[in-house]
């Protein structure tokens, strides 16, 4: 078979590829983090590269600009290599650890300001037992009147300080205790994990090693993934480290995903993916903090169900088929090596129970760190990352939903969105004249909008009368930045002499649309539930808002949008990264483990797009604020 | 280097050998089952081939008579190979398994009747719940109103049958269910095992498949290893399959075998003879009941604390020095693959919990099985096999403790002893005129003494007054049998010209010292023990003669000799191998195993050699049958 040289820029690295190979594939196989959203279907965009030389045979597409294709821009996914090439990917179009925390300062260092600071309720604070503990023994020494074996002298003197009523080890610790007891004297340090009401001996140490006891706490997002180094001994954050999933380049949403897993036979490298980018972030931390990996004795991820599924390699297929059944929701806690997670050999991996297929651990994990379980109060929670999850309750009941609000908010399927980041327009301002003033994330020139962005900007067209209740662009005013592309009307945010691409940055009535939508589902998820509670909005006394893109959001902007109901500004707490928040808590506390147990247990899911009515609260939330003012008092 | 052929009859074999290697152990790594007692060191005489061609240049030794010598015997553990050779190995040298069952149907089916009959009593039969259940779950469909996940809708459906408090599945049992329970519509059979009080599903099959459970105990004894091939089901008994222990090729006792594993690195080895052992057990088993291994679920071995050892690969090292400390004595269960046994590769092997270094599962299930622990009576469990141990008690209180016996009971360290099969003199009887009639197994010219029938010559010596209560030969007696040998009194048994080798068999007597230092230690060990407790011998309601050894034994006799107290005859009574029994017990039923913790965590073991007064007794009891015959009113 014939095979060409491609020749990747700016890493100067040389592939050989085959005959009709895909370039996108090629790409991800070379281990150059590469964004593709639609994972490979020529539908997103984001796989753009430009080509410095080759001859190239691509299909036409409606997501690169006239200046770009002139550029050599070309989609990955939709080149099939016939030529020697040599090709650049361009800053937008990877996916980069150092970017997330380096080049967004802005976004991360909110983002661990709650991590750190603990936007948390006092009650929620549980007391200090980690899943994994190091003991110290200085055991007696045996005698013919004192014969208990080597195991029954361990468990003895371990409980003198615990009353485990199950413990366990396995015959490869066993084997080594017997040379160990006496090289060291009979002092050990013990490590003992605790998995599922049984306490394992995982480790025997020489000596009192007990103060050297670290885990890692991790929130796998479909989008990013976030992992803090914590000392067992204290709680204390010794770090907090975040990377891209690089998991986007089979697919940016769970869907997507499961399809790759599955149809696509790519589970293996699904979990080899997220494996990877887990590994590098704990190694990073690790070196940082100047410890030794042998010292991290356990991990605790919060993820949703897909993601879940895929870290421990089970097949996620069932999850998107009807009725949507998850293949566990209860995970038991193994050995982290099982899953190629590099801590202790021995070390082990817990993953927050879940409740549904569309209601994850990072949920549970959200309820666990909110407190909502443990108040008298009503709470809402909303967590809005590349799906949006709804929890209503208090400390008796809680019950949850997912939304198919779509990705839109991450600047998805939005035709000049993108991730908060370097370029990203955060805020905007239209004066009458229909002219923007906008901020854009790192102060450089603008490339695309983000989320909050999206919703900032929403609220000012509807302000300005740039669009109508119904999010239809008005083509009657007096300004040249209202204009018709091929049928879609679309409004100019930034001329391209401003922007980074020399292309137009612009907002569409389709995007309008889709954003809308979103919106939509989840303020019909959240209205339906509570009707079905019979329960009033105003009894609704916190509203927490949880996921990164929290903290950018202009509350008022986002009421006015109709995507946060209209209560007292007071109520609403951004609550950060709080799957993380209760990944570090099921740690760190048996009270907090057991807590998530019961929340898991307690919590009743709705499948919303069975739920009678659902789709009248929608189409009623077509509408901006909504069909109903009577429920937006403060915009009315 | 240079290398010889050695051929090797009648296997018709031919071995390469490097100058100088030891005949014995090319032997061995050839995989022929030769018998060694002493583990290659000269002192037992057991290894015994015959060189038919080749130069051989080895030590004297008194263990070759001279017609032996004639023929060309020689001790392969004595020769270093510098010459192609042409050996044999005899019969006498073989360690075949076919033997044991086919060569020795007398003593075989003798140990079969006391399995299969249950000489137990009736308050120690069990609950039948074995170790590993087999049960069949038609799950209800999941729908949207209930979307348990897959394993949680497992778990609820178990739950429907039996209160597990904690459940357990393992990563790669998961990862199959999703599948699984689609393909087979739902229906499935579940096969759980009982880990240390939880309780793992550790296999999932399409369809009803409960009816193939089954399960195997194993006796796995210093010289014999017995195993039951059982139905988990109902706890028939299937089949008994019985081999010599393969490591007897490293030495016949526990401290050689020690030595073996710990000072000449021979763990390893150890390890796997015995695990090939047991799985030629199971094999062969399982072929005649026409049963698939997979089906074979659980597995459950009784032995010493060593063989534990031994069987798990955990270096028995500190079993033989002071303090005598094992590794472990509660061993948790573990998988069978983990240690080599192939039986469903999920399945579980169970050991049965020891008491101390010397007193092991093999007595632990001994008490098990005789439910001693279950009686309001006193009673006595005495064990002897290659070394004795003896348990004191009742239902509140039992204590045990293990006699340095020797194997002499076993034929070993007696110039004429064997083992009981063919060709053993197992009874003999002494006329006034000293001529000596004898029955010897299998009724073919006579070969040696086996253990039961020294101690029934001792006896005859005793009353004929061959010998005097110190064990003395009395050489003023006129006849031909008693005679000097090298300054070592003897008694012809059998003349040459009736033995199978044309040698005389005789006892000596230093033989005569060694079987009186065993029985001593075993009686004093019982007197020193009630002493302690300050009981009357005559309090001892029960006395339960465990081993195979002992359904030989002529009670009367061995009381004669001073080997059993002198106590109503009713009183004693066989128990076959009670290690066997008690291992079954364990692997059928929840009751047995709690039953087997609790006696092992109860019992109590005295360390004889310092126990106070011990050496005493040691020294009464050297007396036939005692220097105080007060205690033997009935021989008195």
């Amino acid at each position: 078979m014939k095979t060409y040289k491609v020749k990747v820029y700016p890493e100067n690295i040389e592939v050989i590829a085959k005959e009709g190979e895909n370039l996108l594939e090629l790409i991800r196989k070379s281990n150059i983090p590469i964004n593709s959203v639609c994972g490979g279907e020529g539908v997103c965009g984001k796989c753009k590269v430009i080509v410095k030389s080759g001859k190239i045979d691509t299909e036409s597409t409606t997501h690169l600009g006239r200046s770009e294709i002139q550029k050599g821009y070309v989609l990955a996914c939709l080149v099939n290599i016939s030529s020697d090439l040599e090709i650049e990917i361009p800053l937008e179009s990877r996916l980069e650890e150092g970017q997330i925390l380096l080049g967004n300062e802005k976004l991360y260092s909110k983002v661990s300001d709650f991590v750190r600071t603990e936007s948390l309720e006092k009650k929620s604070i549980f007391k200090l037992f980690p899943l994994t503990i190091k003991l110290f023994l200085n055991l007696p020494y045996p005698s013919i009147k004192d014969n208990k074996s080597d195991l029954e002298r361990i468990y003895r003197e371990i409980r003198r300080y615990y009353d485990f009523p199950i413990m366990q080890t396995g015959l490869s610790v066993i084997k080594q205790i017997g040379n160990l007891l006496r090289e060291a004297d009979w002092k050990v340090t013990v490590t003992l994990g605790m998995r599922n009401k049984t306490t394992e001996v995982i480790q025997l140490e020489k000596g009192d090693t007990s103060c050297n006891n670290f885990g890692v706490c991790v929130d796998i997002g479909t989008t990013t993934v976030v992992a803090e180094l914590v000392n067992l001994n204290n709680g204390e954050i010794l770090g907090v480290k975040g990377s891209y999933n690089k998991q986007i380049s089979y697919g940016s949403d769970v869907i997507s995903r499961i399809v790759y897993a599955t149809e696509k036979k790519g589970l293996d490298d699904l979990r080899n993916a997220i494996a990877e980018n887990i590994n590098a972030l704990i190694n990073s931390l690790a070196i940082e903090s100047n410890i030794k990996l042998n010292d991290i004795t356990s991990i605790v991820c919060a993820g949703n169900t897909t993601m879940t599924h895929l870290l421990l390699g089970i097949d996620p297929g069932y999850i998107r088929k009807e009725p949507y059944i998850p293949t566990v929701s209860f995970v038991p806690v193994i050995r982290a090596a099982e899953v190629g997670i590099k801590i202790n050999p021995r070390g082990l991996l817990a993953t927050l129970p879940s409740v549904a297929s569309y209601v994850g651990g990072d949920i549970v994990g959200g309820v666990l760190a909110s407190g909502i379980a443990e108040s008298e109060d009503l709470s809402i929670l909303i967590d809005m990352g590349t799906n949006g999850e709804i929890v209503l309750g208090n400390k008796d009941w809680l019950c949850s939903s997912a939304c198919s609000a779509g990705p839109a908010f991450e600047g998805s399927g939005i035709k000049c969105g993108m991730r908060a980041r370097n370029g990203a327009i955060e805020a905007t301002s239209i004066d009458k004249n229909f002219e923007v003033k906008y901020s854009v994330i790192g102060n450089t020139k603008p490339h695309g909008i983000c989320g909050s962005g999206l919703i900032d900007l929403l609220g000012e067209l509807l302000k300005s009368k740039v669009i109508d209740r119904r999010g239809r662009i008005n083509d009657n005013l007096s300004t040249d930045r209202i204009r018709d592309n091929r049928g879609c009307k679309e409004f100019v945010v930034v001329w391209g002499k401003d922007t980074d691409t020399g292309d137009d940055i612009v907002i569409t009535e389709d995007d309008i649309t889709n954003l809308i939508r979103a919106k939509a589902a989840i303020f019909a998820g959240t209205l339906i539930m509570l009707k079905k509670l019979d329960i009033p909005i105003d009894e609704v006394k916190h509203y927490y808002i949880a996921g990164a893109f929290g903290s950018h959001l202009d509350i008022e902007k986002a009421i006015f949008f109709g995507l946060l109901p209209d209560l007292p500004r007071n109520r609403f707490k951004f609550i950060g990264n709080s799957s993380l928040t209760g990944a570090r808590q099921y740690l760190l506390s048996e009270e907090a483990r057991d807590k998530c147990e019961s929340i898991a247990k307690k919590m009743t899911s709705f499948e919303l797009s069975v739920e009678p009515g659902y789709m009248e609260e929608y189409i009623s939330a077509l509408f901006l604020p909504h069909t109903d003012l009577e429920l937006f008092p403060s915009v009315k």
